[in-house]
């Protein structure tokens, strides 16, 4: 029987493969686990006061019924579903997408169990005016679903109000409303008057759950549900390891023993985090994961309001394309990053490589051979390389890539990163720095209000030409 | 009149942008001339004697015309061009056709002036398994390009061995030669035994050209041209660059500029070097470039054989998407980062953003407005942002995305990495560390003669179940 957990190994940190200078020894261990375990009580603490709503997603009383329903409906209406979000609204999205439905899902129509799936995380007028070139006579049977918490993200309020005018002029007011589903704050925002005026289906993004934290809620879950993926296996597979991840046996607890090594090596001055899946289906769960890590570590100061511009660069890889791209710098560039592999155990799948041509007996080893066992076998083959030159290795193994395992890692990560915002002395939930960006944007754009910034940003809106080459 | 060229921003860099510590003062700006500016004429001086090879693909007297003729004959007959390649043999044809060619390419008949385009660049079963489903009954329109300079590069060779078996089940002998083109060695080698053998038409993979400076070669420029992208053009803008990248006055010569700063701030601790096209179309160019970056800086001896484990740490990021995922780390993290953004001067096409409905003036500063507008705002407000924190910017501005920019931009970038190496005094030309990992997996999949590492190996192939969690 084809398992359904996934697990985490950690030997290839330890100093007795990868030696004294960058390996954890025994006593290190024991002083990480001295560190975190209070920490996992104070999570578990904070999770039973209700400071840490993400934690309680997967036990929801309504959602999973309602996207469920929701997306019952879709699937009937329409042949194209369309995500309007970014960063947290976008990021989940694909990576459930691209884990859990066929590489070709949207090009054949043999291999998609519900519409085909876009999701649009951008603005640019390029690629958007090739979607819509597309889709204009394809509105009747498209749904879009818009997901911004306030409804204000530039992005998404400007493809948005493509995408209404577009329907309106097509199908009017009445045809229009049928064809968009919020997905926003329960009662208030900019979305949610939009939303409840022209009478838009809507679902709710939970209070206190920030962007990063909100796959395993209506955010993440309804595209999967309309494009067939079993969101209840999802979430039985995030509560499953939220026994795991609940437990203060730091020995016994994967997400703790993860954040205490990762941040024992940031001190060490090791402060890239590269997440290599050998697995085309869980490429983006390492872009998900590159979101989740860096702003909710990335902080100036820390929870005594001290300056310390902390935070390890999260880095996306994919074996084995990036050995042919990455893997000289990793073994040879700085011991600067800890490397964690997904390595899934049995894919389901399998491809046979083909007989060997006579005339080239030297690819012989290869004929007759699964693509699995070359894909396992070059992960770990690239590891004992990496091991050899002293970099530390973390690997995820996957026991099968299901709804069941990607629920348990996402929850994994989720719990991972809190854990590690505590080792780090920072807030994990909060995201300062992205409000600057935010108002430059309005100024430059002439939003009413922002004057003083305008006049602040000029002289960086044009380029200065005597350093132009 | 649109431009067609790029040009190399850097003055935000500069010690009166960003500040003393961070930034680079007149001084500095001195020295890096004096230091880079024998280097240019040592390049140079290397070129003439034939020790640069990819310096002169744009000026060959043979490529573009065979690969034009090529390609004429494969979009008369196919309706799916599939590139079976990786690292070098793929990275360039993905940024290519991303750069050049519409969004819904391979979804969109209207869109498409040639065949759909594949790249395969993995070894994963359960894509590649997605891919045979659906192309299983279109082989007789479909034409496969197996690059590979040896032909032993395990992932090709597994890919092409099924694809071979394939064709030859179902189209025989015959038929099987006329669907597959080998890109490979002119003379030796297992590709070029099997094309001969088979009667398969090829290309050359030229000599002394690594994979990752060989996209303006046959191998990055047959899938261009059957989609439909004006390689002549490519080529033009290449050689407009090298006009450029020639000269010896550092502050004319943009790739001496570049290299020079890149290598600086590695010497001050910022060892990551983030590329953020503010352009999807330019997106997978940074992907190039990351192998570009890393193969050829991430070395562990110098010039003079001393151990120095050298090379910064290329990342790709996309705005405006990262900016709600990595821009939190970006500002208020370590400062251990140089910023390379792509602007994009004119796209060509924009789309409008509709009304903003009454109820939600607070959106009414985005109606009216152009994607390219508050694109291109959001571009320069995150980088205010960032020189507001003191994180050195630089910008490559692209008039517009055309194959003459994009050409230009790739020997940009080709020259800076060939100055860089010097710089860092490593060798930016060869990959030692890919060879253990290789071997390993020869060992791993049983090829004969590899049996002392397989046994060197045993003790990694299997989790050791006390560190698994």
């Amino acid at each position: 029987m084809v398992g359904k957990n996934v697990s985490f190994y950690y030997k290839n940190v330890c100093e007795e493969v990868i030696g004294l200078e960058h390996g954890i020894s025994k006593q290190q261990f024991d002083l990480l686990a001295k560190q975190t375990t209070p920490l996992i009580e104070r999570l578990n603490h904070q999770r039973k006061e209700r400071k840490v709503p993400y934690r309680d997603l997967p036990y929801h009383p309504h959602y999973p019924k309602e996207v469920c329903e929701m997306a019952r409906q879709i699937r009937q209406e329409c042949e194209n579903f369309v995500v309007l979000g970014i960063g947290g609204s976008a990021l989940g999205n694909i990576a459930l997408q691209t884990a859990l439905n066929p590489y070709l899902y949207n090009i054949d129509p043999k291999q998609r169990k519900g519409p085909r799936l876009f999701v649009f995380d951008n603005v640019d007028p390029v690629q958007f005016a090739s979607f819509l070139d597309w889709i204009e006579d394809k509105l009747e049977h498209t749904v879009f679903n818009v997901i911004s918490k306030s409804g204000q993200t530039a992005e998404t309020a400007a493809q948005f109000l493509v995408i209404r005018q577009m329907l309106l002029k097509r199908l009017g007011a009445e045809g229009y409303k049928k064809q968009i589903v919020a997905t926003t704050d329960s009662r208030k925002g900019t979305l949610r008057t939009i939303a409840d005026k022209a009478g838009f289906r809507s679902l709710e993004v939970p209070d206190g759950v920030g962007g990063r934290f909100s796959v395993l809620s209506p955010v993440g879950l309804l595209s999967a549900a309309v494009c067939g993926i079993d969101i209840e296996a999802l979430l039985e597979g995030a509560r499953w390891m939220d026994e795991k991840v609940s437990q203060t046996n730091f020995l016994a607890n994967p997400a703790a023993m993860n954040a205490a090594i990762q941040w024992h090596y940031y001190q060490k001055g090791k402060r890239i985090s590269v997440m290599m899946p050998y697995s085309y289906a869980l490429k983006d769960l390492s872009d998900w994961y590159r979101q989740l890590w860096a702003e909710s570590l990335g902080k100036r100061v820390d929870e005594d309001g001290k300056e310390v511009f902390v935070g390890p660069t999260p880095v996306k890889a994919l074996g084995t394309t990036d050995q042919h791209s990455q893997v000289q710098l990793y073994r040879e560039g700085p011991n600067d990053k800890v490397f964690t592999f997904l390595q899934v155990k049995e894919f389901g799948r399998d491809v046979i490589i083909g007989e060997c041509p006579t005339e080239a007996p030297e690819l012989a080893y290869l004929a007759g051979a699964g693509m699995a066992k070359l894909l396992n076998s070059e992960k770990i083959a690239t590891e004992y390389a990496l091991i050899k030159d002293q970099r530390p290795c973390l690997t995820v193994f996957f026991d099968s890539i299901c709804p069941e395992t990607v629920g348990q890692f996402l929850y994994l990560y989720e719990v991972t990163t809190s854990l590690a915002g505590m080792l780090f002395r920072v807030n994990p939930y909060d995201q300062p720095a992205v409000e600057l960006g935010k108002e430059a944007t309005f100024a430059l754009m002439g939003r009413p209000g922002y004057e003083e910034m305008a006049e602040k940003i000029r002289p960086f809106a044009e380029p200065d030409y005597r350093y132009l080459m």
